[in-house]
Protein backbone atom coordinates (compact mmCIF):
# COMPACT_ATOMS: atom_id res chain seq x y z
CA UNK A 1 0.00 0.00 0.00
CA UNK A 2 1.28 3.36 -0.98
CA UNK A 3 1.21 6.22 0.73
CA UNK A 4 -0.85 9.13 0.75
CA UNK A 5 -0.27 12.65 1.25
CA UNK A 6 -2.45 15.45 1.57
CA UNK A 7 -0.16 18.90 0.56
CA UNK A 8 0.02 22.35 1.01
CA UNK A 9 1.87 25.40 -0.10
CA UNK A 10 5.07 25.07 1.90
CA UNK A 11 7.51 28.54 1.70
CA UNK A 12 10.15 27.73 -1.45
CA UNK A 13 12.86 29.96 0.48
CA UNK A 14 12.51 27.10 3.44
CA UNK A 15 12.92 23.94 1.22
CA UNK A 16 16.33 23.25 2.38
CA UNK A 17 15.02 21.10 5.39
CA UNK A 18 14.38 18.42 2.58
CA UNK A 19 16.99 18.97 0.23
CA UNK A 20 20.12 19.67 1.97
CA UNK A 21 20.14 16.14 4.22
CA UNK A 22 21.21 14.79 0.24
CA UNK A 23 18.27 12.83 -0.46
CA UNK A 24 17.70 10.54 -3.97
CA UNK A 25 14.80 12.75 -5.65
CA UNK A 26 13.29 11.95 -8.83
CA UNK A 27 12.79 14.60 -11.25
CA UNK A 28 9.66 14.56 -13.56
CA UNK A 29 9.48 16.82 -16.89
CA UNK A 30 7.33 17.09 -20.07
CA UNK A 31 7.80 18.25 -23.58
CA UNK A 32 5.63 17.87 -26.81
CA UNK A 33 3.29 16.23 -24.89
CA UNK A 34 5.51 13.80 -23.51
CA UNK A 35 6.45 12.75 -19.80
CA UNK A 36 9.46 11.56 -18.05
CA UNK A 37 11.26 10.69 -14.74
CA UNK A 38 14.85 10.06 -13.85
CA UNK A 39 16.69 9.93 -10.85
CA UNK A 40 18.85 11.85 -9.72
CA UNK A 41 21.69 12.00 -6.64
CA UNK A 42 23.57 15.00 -7.66
CA UNK A 43 22.23 18.17 -6.40
CA UNK A 44 22.67 21.15 -4.16
CA UNK A 45 21.10 23.95 -2.59
CA UNK A 46 22.29 27.14 -3.92
CA UNK A 47 20.29 30.33 -2.23
CA UNK A 48 17.09 30.74 -0.39
CA UNK A 49 15.74 33.82 -2.16
CA UNK A 50 15.53 33.27 -5.02
CA UNK A 51 14.93 29.76 -3.97
CA UNK A 52 17.78 28.09 -6.12
CA UNK A 53 19.18 24.18 -6.36
CA UNK A 54 21.87 23.30 -8.74
CA UNK A 55 21.78 19.50 -10.14
CA UNK A 56 23.88 17.35 -12.50
CA UNK A 57 21.78 16.20 -15.21
CA UNK A 58 23.99 14.45 -17.81
CA UNK A 59 22.93 14.61 -21.25
CA UNK A 60 22.63 11.22 -22.22
CA UNK A 61 19.69 11.08 -19.81
CA UNK A 62 16.43 11.69 -22.45
CA UNK A 63 15.11 14.25 -19.46
CA UNK A 64 18.09 16.16 -20.39
CA UNK A 65 16.68 17.41 -23.53
CA UNK A 66 13.25 17.84 -22.39
CA UNK A 67 14.11 20.05 -19.24
CA UNK A 68 16.38 21.89 -21.55
CA UNK A 69 13.75 22.52 -23.95
CA UNK A 70 10.58 23.19 -21.97
CA UNK A 71 12.84 25.28 -19.26
CA UNK A 72 10.64 23.37 -16.54
CA UNK A 73 11.09 20.58 -13.91
CA UNK A 74 9.45 19.17 -11.18
CA UNK A 75 11.43 18.10 -8.33
CA UNK A 76 10.12 15.11 -6.64
CA UNK A 77 11.14 13.57 -2.93
CA UNK A 78 10.59 10.08 -2.69
CA UNK A 79 10.51 8.05 0.50
CA UNK A 80 11.70 4.49 1.81
CA UNK A 81 8.55 3.21 0.18
CA UNK A 82 9.45 4.19 -3.46
CA UNK A 83 12.54 2.41 -3.30
CA UNK A 84 11.96 -0.10 -5.88
CA UNK A 85 10.76 2.50 -8.51
CA UNK A 86 14.02 4.95 -7.37
CA UNK A 87 15.88 2.10 -8.70
CA UNK A 88 13.41 0.68 -11.73
CA UNK A 89 13.29 4.63 -12.74
CA UNK A 90 17.12 4.72 -12.69
CA UNK A 91 17.22 1.55 -14.61
CA UNK A 92 15.37 2.42 -17.81
CA UNK A 93 15.39 4.98 -20.73
CA UNK A 94 12.60 7.67 -21.20
CA UNK A 95 12.88 7.77 -24.84
CA UNK A 96 11.53 4.07 -25.13
CA UNK A 97 8.52 4.40 -22.50
CA UNK A 98 6.48 5.74 -20.33
CA UNK A 99 7.58 5.71 -16.59
CA UNK A 100 4.53 7.03 -15.29
CA UNK A 101 3.02 3.94 -16.31
CA UNK A 102 5.63 1.58 -15.91
CA UNK A 103 6.07 1.83 -12.41
CA UNK A 104 2.42 2.84 -11.63
CA UNK A 105 2.71 6.73 -10.51
CA UNK A 106 0.50 9.39 -10.56
CA UNK A 107 1.17 12.52 -12.91
CA UNK A 108 -0.60 15.58 -11.02
CA UNK A 109 -1.17 19.22 -13.07
CA UNK A 110 1.44 21.15 -11.41
CA UNK A 111 0.22 24.93 -10.74
CA UNK A 112 2.99 27.31 -12.16
CA UNK A 113 4.65 25.10 -14.40
CA UNK A 114 3.56 22.20 -17.21
CA UNK A 115 5.69 19.33 -15.81
CA UNK A 116 4.32 17.12 -13.78
CA UNK A 117 4.40 16.39 -10.14
CA UNK A 118 4.51 12.62 -8.81
CA UNK A 119 1.51 12.64 -6.68
CA UNK A 120 3.45 9.10 -4.69
CA UNK A 121 6.15 11.38 -3.62
CA UNK A 122 6.21 12.93 -0.19
CA UNK A 123 7.01 16.58 -1.66
CA UNK A 124 7.02 18.02 -4.90
CA UNK A 125 9.31 21.43 -6.12
CA UNK A 126 8.42 23.10 -9.57
CA UNK A 127 10.91 24.58 -11.12
CA UNK A 128 12.28 26.75 -13.60
CA UNK A 129 15.58 26.89 -15.09
CA UNK A 130 17.39 29.90 -14.11
CA UNK A 131 20.82 29.94 -15.46
CA UNK A 132 22.35 27.56 -18.25
CA UNK A 133 25.58 29.14 -18.10
CA UNK A 134 27.05 25.41 -16.56
CA UNK A 135 25.02 23.13 -19.03
CA UNK A 136 27.81 23.09 -21.91
CA UNK A 137 30.64 22.07 -19.83
CA UNK A 138 28.83 20.45 -17.22
CA UNK A 139 25.75 19.65 -17.29
CA UNK A 140 24.80 21.18 -14.69
CA UNK A 141 21.17 23.34 -14.44
CA UNK A 142 20.47 26.04 -12.06
CA UNK A 143 16.96 25.88 -10.95
CA UNK A 144 14.43 27.76 -9.11
CA UNK A 145 12.13 26.56 -7.11
CA UNK A 146 8.41 28.76 -7.99
CA UNK A 147 6.35 26.71 -6.00
CA UNK A 148 6.85 23.67 -3.07
CA UNK A 149 3.94 21.07 -2.16
CA UNK A 150 4.44 19.58 1.04
CA UNK A 151 2.66 17.77 3.68
CA UNK A 152 2.34 18.63 7.51
CA UNK A 153 3.15 14.91 9.13
CA UNK A 154 5.49 13.13 8.93
CA UNK A 155 7.49 16.53 9.56
CA UNK A 156 10.82 14.32 8.32
CA UNK A 157 10.05 12.25 5.77
CA UNK A 158 12.06 8.82 5.54
CA UNK A 159 14.57 9.46 2.77
CA UNK A 160 17.21 7.47 1.16
CA UNK A 161 20.56 9.03 0.41
CA UNK A 162 22.75 6.76 -2.35
CA UNK A 163 25.80 5.97 -1.87
CA UNK A 164 26.80 4.33 -5.29
CA UNK A 165 27.49 0.51 -5.81
CA UNK A 166 24.26 -0.42 -5.17
CA UNK A 167 23.93 0.68 -1.46
CA UNK A 168 21.57 2.92 -0.26
CA UNK A 169 21.94 5.20 3.58
CA UNK A 170 18.52 5.12 4.82
CA UNK A 171 18.03 8.83 6.81
CA UNK A 172 18.07 8.16 10.41
CA UNK A 173 16.94 10.04 13.46
CA UNK A 174 16.94 13.36 13.80
CA UNK A 175 18.10 15.57 16.67
CA UNK A 176 17.61 19.51 17.74
CA UNK A 177 20.48 21.08 18.43
CA UNK A 178 19.02 24.68 18.20
CA UNK A 179 19.48 25.89 21.07
CA UNK A 180 23.37 25.54 20.55
CA UNK A 181 23.08 27.55 17.55
CA UNK A 182 23.46 31.64 17.71
CA UNK A 183 20.34 32.89 16.24
CA UNK A 184 21.92 34.18 12.90
CA UNK A 185 23.04 30.49 12.51
CA UNK A 186 20.17 28.94 12.12
CA UNK B 1 37.64 10.23 23.96
CA UNK B 2 37.47 11.18 19.87
CA UNK B 3 38.10 8.48 17.05
CA UNK B 4 41.86 7.89 16.06
CA UNK B 5 41.40 7.05 12.17
CA UNK B 6 43.95 5.05 10.24
CA UNK B 7 43.54 6.32 7.03
CA UNK B 8 44.86 5.57 3.69
CA UNK B 9 45.12 6.68 0.10
CA UNK B 10 41.41 6.38 -1.98
CA UNK B 11 40.79 6.71 -5.58
CA UNK B 12 39.21 10.41 -6.02
CA UNK B 13 37.12 8.76 -8.58
CA UNK B 14 35.40 7.05 -5.90
CA UNK B 15 34.43 10.00 -3.10
CA UNK B 16 30.70 10.39 -4.18
CA UNK B 17 30.27 7.45 -1.44
CA UNK B 18 31.02 9.75 1.04
CA UNK B 19 29.50 12.97 -0.16
CA UNK B 20 26.41 12.03 -2.81
CA UNK B 21 24.40 11.00 0.75
CA UNK B 22 24.92 14.80 1.91
CA UNK B 23 26.67 15.35 5.21
CA UNK B 24 27.48 18.39 6.57
CA UNK B 25 31.58 19.04 6.01
CA UNK B 26 34.30 20.89 7.44
CA UNK B 27 36.32 22.95 5.03
CA UNK B 28 39.84 23.80 6.04
CA UNK B 29 41.79 25.80 4.25
CA UNK B 30 45.13 27.85 4.40
CA UNK B 31 46.59 31.65 3.08
CA UNK B 32 49.50 33.50 4.27
CA UNK B 33 50.10 31.05 7.58
CA UNK B 34 47.05 31.59 8.60
CA UNK B 35 44.75 27.86 8.84
CA UNK B 36 40.63 28.52 9.40
CA UNK B 37 37.89 26.11 9.46
CA UNK B 38 34.31 26.18 8.13
CA UNK B 39 31.28 24.33 8.37
CA UNK B 40 29.60 23.72 5.09
CA UNK B 41 26.26 21.76 3.90
CA UNK B 42 25.58 22.80 0.08
CA UNK B 43 27.31 20.79 -2.23
CA UNK B 44 27.08 17.89 -4.74
CA UNK B 45 29.23 15.83 -6.80
CA UNK B 46 29.48 17.03 -10.55
CA UNK B 47 31.98 14.68 -12.02
CA UNK B 48 34.01 11.53 -11.08
CA UNK B 49 36.65 11.64 -13.88
CA UNK B 50 38.48 14.60 -13.20
CA UNK B 51 36.77 14.34 -9.53
CA UNK B 52 34.58 17.41 -9.15
CA UNK B 53 32.41 18.92 -6.40
CA UNK B 54 30.38 22.10 -6.93
CA UNK B 55 30.01 23.65 -3.29
CA UNK B 56 28.21 27.26 -2.13
CA UNK B 57 30.93 29.10 0.43
CA UNK B 58 29.01 32.36 1.04
CA UNK B 59 31.42 35.41 0.54
CA UNK B 60 30.90 36.61 4.51
CA UNK B 61 32.58 33.40 5.57
CA UNK B 62 35.91 34.72 6.07
CA UNK B 63 36.88 30.89 4.32
CA UNK B 64 35.15 32.63 1.10
CA UNK B 65 38.76 34.90 0.27
CA UNK B 66 41.29 32.62 1.91
CA UNK B 67 40.10 29.53 -0.82
CA UNK B 68 39.71 32.07 -3.30
CA UNK B 69 43.23 33.75 -2.53
CA UNK B 70 44.88 30.52 -2.17
CA UNK B 71 43.27 28.70 -4.83
CA UNK B 72 42.84 25.25 -2.31
CA UNK B 73 41.15 23.63 0.40
CA UNK B 74 40.42 20.42 2.48
CA UNK B 75 36.63 19.22 2.63
CA UNK B 76 36.58 17.00 5.76
CA UNK B 77 33.86 14.36 6.76
CA UNK B 78 33.36 14.79 10.51
CA UNK B 79 31.08 11.91 12.31
CA UNK B 80 28.92 12.43 14.70
CA UNK B 81 31.35 12.64 17.83
CA UNK B 82 32.50 15.72 16.53
CA UNK B 83 28.89 17.16 16.54
CA UNK B 84 28.93 20.17 18.75
CA UNK B 85 32.44 21.15 16.78
CA UNK B 86 30.34 21.51 13.47
CA UNK B 87 28.06 24.18 15.30
CA UNK B 88 30.69 25.54 17.09
CA UNK B 89 32.64 25.94 14.17
CA UNK B 90 29.65 27.54 12.17
CA UNK B 91 28.83 30.21 15.22
CA UNK B 92 31.97 31.99 15.10
CA UNK B 93 34.10 33.94 12.36
CA UNK B 94 37.42 32.70 11.74
CA UNK B 95 38.87 35.90 11.09
CA UNK B 96 38.73 36.77 15.10
CA UNK B 97 40.11 32.91 16.63
CA UNK B 98 41.86 30.04 15.25
CA UNK B 99 39.42 27.44 15.33
CA UNK B 100 41.77 24.55 14.90
CA UNK B 101 43.12 25.75 18.32
CA UNK B 102 39.75 26.72 19.73
CA UNK B 103 38.22 23.40 19.21
CA UNK B 104 41.34 21.09 19.78
CA UNK B 105 41.11 19.62 16.73
CA UNK B 106 44.83 18.37 14.75
CA UNK B 107 45.82 20.15 11.44
CA UNK B 108 47.86 17.74 9.31
CA UNK B 109 49.84 18.54 5.96
CA UNK B 110 48.02 17.89 2.99
CA UNK B 111 49.68 15.93 0.34
CA UNK B 112 49.18 18.02 -2.60
CA UNK B 113 48.26 21.27 -1.43
CA UNK B 114 48.72 23.63 1.34
CA UNK B 115 45.81 23.50 3.60
CA UNK B 116 45.42 21.14 6.47
CA UNK B 117 43.66 17.97 6.76
CA UNK B 118 41.58 17.65 10.04
CA UNK B 119 43.05 14.67 11.73
CA UNK B 120 40.26 13.62 13.49
CA UNK B 121 37.45 13.75 10.61
CA UNK B 122 36.50 10.68 9.05
CA UNK B 123 37.70 11.16 5.37
CA UNK B 124 39.79 13.90 4.48
CA UNK B 125 39.56 15.18 0.22
CA UNK B 126 42.41 17.53 -0.75
CA UNK B 127 40.89 20.39 -3.52
CA UNK B 128 42.11 22.60 -5.75
CA UNK B 129 39.80 25.39 -7.36
CA UNK B 130 38.77 24.11 -10.74
CA UNK B 131 36.56 26.80 -12.25
CA UNK B 132 35.83 30.11 -10.66
CA UNK B 133 33.37 31.07 -13.44
CA UNK B 134 29.75 30.75 -10.85
CA UNK B 135 31.85 32.52 -8.07
CA UNK B 136 30.90 36.20 -8.92
CA UNK B 137 27.25 35.58 -9.01
CA UNK B 138 26.65 32.55 -6.49
CA UNK B 139 29.59 31.95 -4.62
CA UNK B 140 29.32 28.29 -6.19
CA UNK B 141 32.92 26.93 -5.98
CA UNK B 142 34.11 24.05 -8.75
CA UNK B 143 36.81 22.01 -7.03
CA UNK B 144 39.01 19.08 -8.28
CA UNK B 145 39.22 16.60 -5.59
CA UNK B 146 43.42 16.12 -6.05
CA UNK B 147 43.72 13.49 -3.38
CA UNK B 148 41.20 11.21 -1.02
CA UNK B 149 42.08 10.09 2.20
CA UNK B 150 39.86 7.14 3.76
CA UNK B 151 40.33 4.58 6.95
CA UNK B 152 38.95 1.16 5.85
CA UNK B 153 36.87 0.57 8.65
CA UNK B 154 34.13 1.50 9.56
CA UNK B 155 32.90 0.98 5.65
CA UNK B 156 29.83 4.10 6.36
CA UNK B 157 30.65 6.33 9.13
CA UNK B 158 28.12 7.96 11.05
CA UNK B 159 27.66 11.43 9.77
CA UNK B 160 25.43 14.31 10.42
CA UNK B 161 22.89 16.34 7.77
CA UNK B 162 21.80 19.62 8.40
CA UNK B 163 18.01 20.51 7.86
CA UNK B 164 18.04 23.92 9.06
CA UNK B 165 16.58 25.59 12.59
CA UNK B 166 19.12 23.75 14.69
CA UNK B 167 17.97 20.31 13.45
CA UNK B 168 19.87 17.27 12.20
CA UNK B 169 19.34 14.37 10.32
CA UNK B 170 22.12 11.71 11.43
CA UNK B 171 22.82 8.46 8.91
CA UNK B 172 21.04 5.47 9.70
CA UNK B 173 21.49 1.86 8.30
CA UNK B 174 22.77 1.25 4.79
CA UNK B 175 21.06 -1.45 2.75
CA UNK B 176 22.41 -3.56 -0.67
CA UNK B 177 20.19 -3.35 -3.30
CA UNK B 178 23.18 -3.75 -6.02
CA UNK B 179 21.52 -6.92 -7.52
CA UNK B 180 18.50 -4.88 -8.77
CA UNK B 181 20.44 -2.40 -10.54
CA UNK B 182 21.75 -2.88 -14.21
CA UNK B 183 25.43 -2.92 -13.96
CA UNK B 184 26.35 0.10 -15.74
CA UNK B 185 23.76 2.10 -13.48
CA UNK B 186 25.35 1.26 -10.75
Amino acid sequence: MRKQYKKYDFPVNGIRRYLEPGPIVLVSSRYKGENNIMTMGWHSMMEFTPSLIGCLIVDYNHSHEMIKKSGQCVINLPTIDLLQEVIGIGNCHGSAIDKFKKFSLTPTPAKQIKAPLIKECYANFECKIRDKKLLPKYNFFILEVVKAHVPKTPKYPKTVHYTGDGVFMLSGNHINLSKKFRPENL
